[in-house]
């Protein structure tokens, strides 16, 4: 089995912290809930953002959408040979149950997300809160491989024969869109590839290495 | 040069024929716009867009856009060995310039779609009334490839040691979500191959033989 990990992946609720900014209660109003109720988004919430901490790492729904959709459509995905877990920056753990579709409409799929994370039941999407660390100790991993820009550049027929000779293996993509992962993801990580020269964006690295990881097994 | 072709995509403004239907008029109002300047879809004229013909294959705006994400988020596309054409249903075609970076966001990817399917200029996407036979004359296409499951089923080595020995090669995907290409498609590809025994969405195609042809060129 394989597990796909999204790590410090850009969703989040609104923060306390800029409840009370303009494009913030704007974005709220037009949707009829409160600012607590919907996701940070960058291309509404651009200047209320610069306030927070890691700012430009987080509110990218868009680029956690685009990265879960690359995932969910794979043969690997669709036959239960893949489990897909986002974690958050704020360090909330989606479990996605075997299978399941999630909605390749944006306004569906921001919607959904507004609904678990406000704390609503939804029975294929468990929401836990939980740090990496311990996300990683709960699926029981024996390799844990992270994939980066600032890793070590191999091919994947090199990671594929040196790494994933072990029954329970870990890919970590992070759902960002720019900075590495933190020192807590790091502290998890037994090797970090990069599979490219230049700067990927998430989807394609996920679209990549699942395409690897179902072509070089057989 | 690769050059890519979405065919028929499931993306055009509400036809006329629906446009005094009552989720048109709702969608339209809510934008503050004419029914004749908002994209069709499905996922908001379900119901009206039952009386299109065709109208399954129609109406995904979703489905181009993340097809397109798929595409220019490769090396391949951002170094500029590669160019993306959007030919949809009605026979426009949107040709996108060179390393064009189009919005991750989907409410943004909107917008500006209704703007040049409005008939509106923007400097980096051409849009042409033109069939899709006369789009690939316009490429002068060497070779052109289609991916459909309805295909042969063959593995990259295969159909790239095969097929992609010319300079100009297109490779033809379809942009709706169900159905295959129409006679108007099929009379232009050479052959037509199926990447794996499941049906793939077509940002998962894309993906997959994007990702082929670049790790096979070498």
């Amino acid at each position: 089995m394989l597990y796909i990990v999204l790590a410090e992946s850009a969703l989040e609720l609104v923060p306390q912290q800029i409840w009370n900014e303009r494009s913030v209660l704007a974005s709220a109003k037009s949707k009829g809930k409160h600012p607590s109720q919907i996701l940070l988004d960058r291309s509404l919430h651009h200047s209320a953002m610069l306030r927070l901490k890691d700012g430009l790492k987080r509110g990218r729904p868009d680029l956690v959408h685009q990265a879960v959709l690359a995932v969910t459509g794979t043969p690997a995905y669709l036959t239960g040979d893949l489990r897909l877990y986002i974690h958050t920056y704020v360090n909330l753990v989606i479990e996605v149950a075997e299978k399941t579709r999630l909605p390749k409409s944006y306004f569906r799929f921001q919607g959904l997300m507004e609904k678990v994370l406000s704390g609503q039941k939804e029975e294929l999407l468990k929401v836990r809160e939980m740090s990496f660390k311990e996300l990683i100790e709960s699926i029981g991993a024996e390799m844990v491989i992270g994939f980066s820009r600032r890793g070590v550049l191999m091919k994947p027929e090199e990671w594929f024969s040196r790494y994933m000779q072990r029954d329970k293996t870990v890919f970590v993509v992070g759902g960002f869109p720019r900075g590495g992962f933190s020192q807590d993801v790091l502290d998890q990580l037994k090797v970090i590839i990069a599979i490219h020269e230049m700067p990927l964006e998430t989807h394609v690295v996920l679209a990549r290495v699942i395409y690897d990881y179902e072509r070089l097994r057989r």
